[in-house]
């Protein structure tokens, strides 16, 4: 029989990195509830009624699908199958997908629950989603997502608790060069039209999204072929490049885009969400005015928010924004305003762990391993240990009987910082041998000092 | 468009019943870690070649397959796929599905990993899984297990741990009226012997696991077409209903297995188990030697658990046992011994509901609403609550400039317990509106002394 593998793109997270994780997400989580985030879960099987035509015809084709129970081919008909054509054939077969993001779930959750809810809806969800990308360096096919959203209010007051979350989460991280980037479709809009391209938007922010990694000259070889005069060219990038303060910027800007209104009004949003900042006793430390950040740009229609670890070598490992449309896409008449922003604790861990931010000792594991010699001893050792438990430290004894050298091996190998060896003299006297198993040194202890020592 | 609908089976928790779920798997996790279980986690796609013929002929139907991405008819030819084969066709088109339980990822991450594991390997693991089963009352398509297994190690302190554990669940859920039923593969062999059935051994042992549910009449006619005479049917309930003490009901098999090695060392198995309780200062409080348990018994081949809490209608809650071939189906020479349970927190969630158990105030929202009336008392609101979130009090303020009415509701209907309002005079003063939301009362307080009040 073969070695069993797993399948590619997905990992198994041992004790080590489980803790490394738990630490993300728990900080994470924290930050979210302080701010008064509730948490959601759904499913991972979503209907493909819900998930299809939401992420694009790229998107549609990295949903995993789940094949029909039972006579799967039933509702393919003799020709259809004999044609082979994919589509009609997977549609026939499979009916549920894996879900392949937390917002699309999300609004489904909202709109069969609308009546239920208490608007503005504030919720965080921390779940696994499951892309069949091409998977490679820092891509996985599943991957963590950690989203907040609000729903159901306009206020900016939003925005501005977005920003305070993601510098709470880095501080709690111990994370601290990095930024915030953050723009506003009424400005990718403004510039739009202050180079005359309202109709070519889309091809304009698709290629402006990458000046940081394709460069200025590319970026401009991009538009050319569009219909993009060198005049245009020349009045975009003084645009995008100017320089100074996120102050400064807006003001050069507004100064710009006078009489035009979606530009200002978008400009005047990221003041409002500064301003907001300072009435949290919040500075904007971190944050960066980033007039080519476009993002998602069909779905976002107000701020727009991007984090990069500087130096990690990881792409985004947070990006959110405001959108319109939660529900459309579901018929709801209704538009419910929103604004959210997802975590990739995956990036997060992967850039942490190249920077070596995670603190020592995260491990998940016993305190106190106790160790002994004889059935005596694992005996009074069994006591010593239901006493530690007792106190809530975690600890463990060895199981089976074997030398103390074995024993302690163990200790070392699970990361299990102390270890309790009782022998005769320990059980005769009560003075245990407590080692610390770093340090390599040995004292003399009674349970309840060990206790002390350890709570 | 119609309304979007969840997969049958399938479920979307909010924040009401996630406060009370994380309550359960907190004190799990909480229990697991103090008697040194570390984190595993493993993806929720496994190859089918690791799952198929793990579960029985029924399990591999109730696995949930996923298509293969891009061509997925490309290895089935055009004969087999006219001939509608269901099974060729799903192992030509589907390479991988979802995790059924978290043993079978266990053992291939123990394959996978088995040099790099310090054994005996304590771990914890505490993820969803998907059987395909028809839904019903207390049975989903998906739901949490929480395993904790020790491998690598026969002794039997991991028995009478895993007693203590779920005892330690059960008193941190505040479930108090519980049964943790125990038997032992040796014991069943046992009474095989002893009406001459050893060659019927899983006849026997499948009627007799039905005899709570069924009752002896409908087990004895289970048994008389298999050649079981009502000579042994009566030794066999003789067996089987003895009364008294669990010491007693061992003093009597042990006499009645006179000459049966197997029953005895059973036996053996058990008493040492219960004497080791005594030496974790623990006793055999909600310990049931129950002789008909025989739950998975191609499986188990030492002790055996199974717990159920009365009077909630539900089935077991939790169960498990001694295996001795845990990697074996990987094609694992080395046999590791090793023995593990699972709660079922979906099942436990469903009986603590039904009993009423869960705590008032599970609900994980925020402490505080601050309540504004216009721009100045929001601005003045905005410092307020940034100096309760940086003493750790989850809060929130009202984003909208709304009638006060609407912002209570808002408290109320989200079951917020506390709201600070806000008005000229509080600016004024420094001394906030603190309401209680539950009492209905409200006094004046400082910020600080709210802080001090809910810290």
């Amino acid at each position: 029989m073969e070695k069993p593998t797993l399948p590619k793109g997905t990992r198994d997270f041992g004790p080590a990195v489980m803790a490394k994780r738990q630490f993300i997400f728990n900080t994470i989580r924290q930050v979210f509830q302080t701010y008064g985030f509730m948490p959601l879960e759904t499913p991972a099987m979503e209907n493909l009624s819900t998930l299809t035509g939401k992420y694009g015809e790229e998107g549609d084709q990295l949903l995993f699908k789940i094949l029909n129970s039972g006579d799967f081919l039933k509702k393919v008909d003799d020709p259809t199958l004999a044609s082979r054509q994919l589509r009609p054939i997977a549609s026939a077969i499979t009916e549920k997908g894996l879900r392949y993001d937390l917002t699309v779930p999300f609004a489904r959750h909202v709109v069969m629950n609308r009546n239920d809810i208490a608007f503005p809806f504030k919720r965080y969800q921390m779940q696994p989603v499951w892309r069949g990308d091409a998977p490679q360096l820092g891509r996985y096919r599943e991957f963590y997502q950690c989203d907040a959203d609000v729903v159901g209010t306009n206020s900016l007051l939003c925005e501005a608790e977005i920003i305070l979350m993601i510098k709470e989460v880095f501080k709690g991280l111990g994370v601290t060069d990095y930024s915030i980037k953050i723009n506003h479709r009424g400005v990718l809009s403004g510039i739009a039209e202050a180079i005359g391209a309202q109709d070519r938007e889309v091809a304009l922010f698709v290629a402006i999204d990458k000046l940081d990694k394709i460069g200025v000259e590319k970026v401009k070889e991009e538009l050319r072929p569009k219909g993009f005069s060198e005049e245009s060219l020349t009045t975009l990038f003084e645009l995008l490049e100017v320089k100074g303060s996120t102050t400064n910027k807006i003001a050069f800007l507004y100064d710009r885009f006078d009489g035009k209104e979606t530009g200002q009004n978008g400009l005047r949003d990221l003041r409002e969400v500064l301003n907001l900042l300072q009435s949290y006793n919040a500075d904007d430390t971190h944050v960066e005015f980033d007039i080519a950040l476009a993002r998602g740009l069909s779905y976002y229609t107000g701020c727009i928010f991007e984090v990069k670890i500087h130096n990690s070598g990881i792409g985004s490992v947070s990006g959110g924004g405001r959108y319109d449309n939660l529900t459309k896409a579901f018929g709801d008449k209704e538009n419910l305003s929103g604004v959210g922003f997802s975590f990739g604790v995956d990036r997060i861990y992967d850039a942490m762990e190249k920077l070596e931010l995670f603190p020592k000792n995260t491990i998940v594991a016993s305190k106190v391993l106790i160790c002994h010699f004889d059935d005596a001893s694992l005996q009074y050792g069994i006591g010593v240990l239901a006493k530690l438990r007792a106190a809530g430290i975690p600890s463990e004894i060895y199981p089976d009987q074997k030398k103390l050298d074995k024993q302690l091996t163990y200790a070392n190998k699970k990361m299990i910082p102390f270890t309790l060896v009782i022998g005769s003299n320990e059980m005769q006297t009560g003075q245990l041998t407590f080692k610390d198993m770093e340090k390599g040194e040995q004292v003399k202890a009674t349970v309840d000092e060990v206790i002390a020592k350890l709570r």
